[in-house]
């Protein structure tokens, strides 16, 4: 299955690819792990793909710096505009830095004094907006984007960004082999997009499942109704996949690419946290624990399968942490 | 400067050498990890040897896998005693367990039952002993060995114990080429021996640093005094470094391959650790951050250097660790 659509798709093997040439030597190779307790729980033979030891924490900088390398002399000189309060803000932020492009990032008000100094110490200007003035942040950036003459980085709708991210899964499989299952959790669904295009095409007859939490299922849904369905506000710990919805570009991905999507609850994404911190000594952000609570669940009969699980970031505030442990 | 002692030592390279044999295929490599955050911090180039990867979480397991595995076939069938309320207990009861030995772990009454329960996993026998019964683990457990015929494994005062946790620096330094600095967190030693064994033979000229918590500076003291130290009872968080004393092999061994000590607080443990899970994304015991504390002081001229540091381990009760982070 390389492409069930029947249409032109605006993702393909040969941009992960290329994507990957680009991220030699600058993105890290993040290591494969494994975990003799969790194959014997799970019954299954089970990598973890180490995005937490990315750049910056997450995987994030692999689709970000694709995205902001391909840019041409002048867009790179008038710089780039992106909207975030999480993961992809930083990416961005280091992205540009690494490549001499200015970069505005437009963050809430209220986003955590963490996130925002970790952004600036990248060397970025943020912009705060406040979220009761009745323009939203996409807006913002927009404006501030056609202000300055600036390129507009979406977090995950965008052909680069969404290439960049499937570069994890091309590692993965090149260190594993054939893979009989790869989970990879999905908020806009950038990751899991351009993952299960690596997946498809380097390990034939592979089931790409995305794990969406249960109160944030609007991909899951949407891929079950063929329509696009909007979540407001999910009320999740995983906030990496508050996302509201698919994008135009990943709606038409995940169904020609993603075979299934599961939803797991909070106590489970902290149980699966649990595991990862305890026993297998990583820290793993609640997003990036999605996966491995999907293959925790047992809902999908991976039992003696060779099983790919991709642990996307391990920016955590240690404070907020402690309590969901306490 | 291989040995300053000008007579005869328990271990030398020769026997970290033949370890490393044993622990082929048997051991976990485990992988070393670098930090450009922490470079900018300190001015070093650092190298991390994450033991917390290591087999039952710590480094414990290379040791004790060496002395069993020499056992002969009589002292096989015999079994072996350790006392133990942590790493060392669980090292001996997996190691058993591989090697098909029978073993019994002396631990208090008052262990926490978390290691308890890991060490029965292991298939262990454990007996309890009351710390208010008059007599000590180390008697009880050398009673049962008496009673049974069986072999006492000791933590740390052992050649083959030693000789064992020595590979953990020779993996390293084969790994990373000549370093200038080693820093290596300090109980009784026998870490702390074994690798500085080896980083003296592998890299000439290397200066290799024992760290201890403050609480508990024994060793730093017996190598400045060039008597044998004890600190009763030492009140630290590195809960692998409550030892009393070197041991009659450790004491040797230390001034003879040691260039110097350190002792760090139970705050600069703290903020060591803090480094560890939030930037470096590693869960990391106590004990285990103790050499990262030592390089953050920056008590030491390490500035330009190479600098390797073992994380000894990553065993924490997650609901404890949590409140060090409240």
């Amino acid at each position: 299955m390389n492409d069930r659509s029947g249409g032109a798709l605006p993702v393909a093997w040969d941009d992960v690819a290329s994507a990957a040439e680009r991220l030699e030597g600058v993105a890290h190779r993040t290591p494969v792990m494994t975990s003799g307790q969790f194959d014997a729980l799970t019954g299954t033979k089970a990598f973890f793909k180490c995005e937490n030891f990315q750049r910056m924490g997450a995987f994030k900088f692999r689709g970000a710096y694709n995205a902001l390398s391909r840019l041409d002399p002048a867009a790179r000189k008038a710089g780039v505009v992106a909207f975030s309060s999480g993961n992809h803000a930083q990416a961005v932020a280091l992205a540009g830095r690494m490549l001499g492009i200015p970069r505005v990032i437009v963050m809430p008000a209220d986003a955590p004094a963490v996130k925002v100094a970790a952004t600036k110490g990248y060397g970025a200007e943020v912009v705060l907006y406040d979220r009761a003035s009745g323009e939203d942040r996409e807006q913002m950036a927009a404006r501030i984007a056609r202000e300055r003459g600036a390129t507009l980085i979406p977090p995950f709708d965008h052909a680069h960004v969404i290439a960049g991210q499937g570069t994890a899964a091309k590692e993965l499989i090149e260190e594993t082999g054939p893979l009989d299952w790869l989970f990879v959790c999905c908020g806009g669904a950038g990751l899991l997009s351009g993952c299960a295009i690596a997946a498809n095409h380097l390990s034939p007859g592979i089931k790409v499942i995305g794990v969406e939490p249960a109160a944030g299922d609007d991909a899951a849904r949407s891929f079950r109704t063929k329509t696009l369905v909007r979540v407001e506000n999910p009320q999740t710990l995983a906030d990496g996949a508050r996302t509201n919805s698919l994008g135009s570009l990943t709606f038409p991905l995940v169904p020609a690419h993603v075979h299934d999507f599961l939803t797991v609850t909070d106590e489970e994404l902290v149980e699966a946290m649990r595991f990862l911190w305890e026993r297998m000594k990583l820290v793993v952000e609640p997003t990036g624990a999605l996966a491995t609570a999907g293959v925790l669940s047992k809902r999908l009969a991976t039992q003696g399968g060779r099983v790919g699980i991709i642990l996307s970031g391990g920016n955590v505030d240690l404070r907020a942490a402690a309590k969901l442990f306490a």
